[in-house]
């Protein structure tokens, strides 16, 4: 349903049912030029423009594995939330046009007033701050008491038919590129988590830690991460990619992810890798939520060196998949070694 | 994301990446004519027919709150899930295009094998066996670990610009129409709660009753409801209907919502409602989850008595909002009284 209704007037709702008003109020400030009808009916409209196609996906975010309430700021869970459904739309090279949010919160966390709101408050801070900057309107979702905090986040994209980038069309002899810096996100996440250890033994933290200003941009990898919209949209408009995959499982995964998908394998330059200059080269090799791209081109495109001030960096070559031979290939002063997925959850 | 990924591949996960891989296998089986490109990519891509524009709606369940481990089988909850997103398309007369489901599960419904995987296969089979009936693919969605069971249902749907049969274009001199009966959910849920109650004093059940063929009928209208699509296509394309909502919260709410967005007052005969055989009126009026359509139309219209095989009556009428009156009345033998909006959430 769209009208974020709650199925009750009883008293132990009125909460829930001030919570839905108010996030119907901040919604209805997002808009965006394909959105015909929001939330307060059974659906929201959309309106593509002509020759185009749609792009969805959803993202399911749970407490205790995909963040932490006593690690992350609300207003970070709420941008995440979004980052992860925008960085797939960016793969394919999709224009965002809609968000919805479905959201699960604990009854003390659907209160209007006191503490406990700020918490919904300040998530949503984080999400419509985000949206607004992506020009992607909240145009829907549901809401329900839940026993643990979850947000499931679907975006709805647009593109011109045909054109998406796949993750299937990578062929030997294409190079490998990727955007930004690696590993910055999973070196960010290290120190998030050596700073709210508790200093006792069974120490609890109910609230997550505030950070000065320098630590928060130490941290901002992980906290808030920027999706690559515009730069896919811009591989996809220019037609220089042949494959792209955003890096949510980290390189190692997301790159097999790619190769399977292709039937190809694939060799990297560790001398080569953008390693954020935080971050390990295992952090870049195998932490997750970095949300840059990865993606193929043929060897004859000429790729800038940056797209939207967001550098590109040559990493390797996309080769013949041989019987017997690693699917992806690690090549280091030692020699070449088999690269094996070892992106890993967080949290669980 | 679309890829049913997991974010691992250790060993704690293996259950959740071989799951993932059944439910990609079970997904590819589903098809429909705007799908494009389903599971395995980082979006769904899907195509709409010239001149249509989009209708999504998302509905979040969870175990404890929506339908209860112990009372409900795995496929109907699987069915009650994507039968809610139907429901809100019928609604605006959509057809339609595709489906997403997220899904929470704890770690031990992960298990790909023995008992415990029973639930997440029986459950799909009631979710895929009504997508297949309605011609709704299963396009893509997420799965993650979780404390509790929770699904998130996305539909996608599509209609004609501009056509969308809205909760707000009721006028006064319009008569109020229902489709099938009222009541019937609701008094099988009664009934369900009868059959499930412990009957020493803190029995607990994990396990869902199994029933009867003649209870599983009784049942049927809260355990596997029918979600009016063909109704709603054929009004949209006759434009016989004014307005239009679902009937998931019960009839005196969801008139209610109907009359605030559409700024009108209506009467309800109570002699003249379709209640179910086995409800009260206090079941027709307020129990939720009935998934009928209800609907407005001039009074010039001329409704047929059955769309594709379900009743349609003629409950009341709309009427002009005047200040201090109540938004809709409830006309008996013994006068009118208010009828306010009761619809209720069952297990919260």
């Amino acid at each position: 349903m769209q009208a974020y209704r709650a199925n009750s007037s009883s008293v132990g709702q009125r909460g829930e049912l001030a919570l839905l008003a108010q996030i119907r109020r901040r919604a209805a400030q997002t808009t965006g030029s394909g959105l015909r009808l929001g939330i307060g009916d059974d659906c929201a409209l959309l309106r593509l423009r002509p020759g185009e196609e749609l792009a969805v996906t959803t993202d399911l975010s749970i407490a205790g594995r995909h963040f932490r309430l006593d690690w992350h700021p609300p207003e970070s869970v709420g941008h995440r939330t979004l980052a992860r459904g925008l960085s797939d739309l960016a793969a394919m090279g999709a224009r965002p046009v809609a968000a919805f949010l479905s959201l699960g919160l604990p009854r003390e966390l659907t209160e209007t007033s006191g503490r406990r709101s700020a918490w919904v408050q300040r998530f949503l801070d984080g999400l419509l701050t985000l949206a607004a900057a992506y020009k992607t309107p909240l145009a829907g979702g549901d809401l329900s008491e839940s026993p643990v905090v979850l947000a499931d986040i679907v975006l709805v994209g647009a593109l011109p038919r045909g054109k998406a980038l796949l993750r299937s069309g990578a062929r030997p002899g294409n190079l490998l590129y990727v955007t930004g810096a690696l590993g910055g996100a999973a070196a960010a996440l290290a120190r998030l988590a050596e700073l709210t250890r508790p200093s006792g033994p069974i120490k609890t933290r109910p609230q997550p830690p505030s950070f000065s200003k320098k630590l928060a941009a130490q941290l901002a990898p992980h906290l808030y991460p920027l999706p690559r919209v515009t730069q896919g949209l811009w591989l996809r408009r220019r037609r220089m990619a042949s494959a792209a995959i955003d890096l949510s499982d980290g390189l190692s995964t997301d790159l097999a992810h790619l190769c399977r998908e292709s039937g190809v394998a694939a060799e990297v330059d560790a001398s080569a890798l953008p390693i954020h200059p935080t971050a390990t080269l295992a952090q870049a090799l195998n932490g997750g939520e970095d949300y840059e791209l990865l993606f193929t081109a043929p060897a004859s495109a000429r790729l800038p060196r940056q797209i939207a001030g967001v550098p590109v960096t040559l990493i390797g070559r996309i080769r013949k998949l041989r019987p017997g031979q690693p699917a992806v290939t690690l090549l280091t002063p030692q020699g070449p070694q088999p690269l094996e997925p070892q992106g890993w959850e967080h949290f669980s």
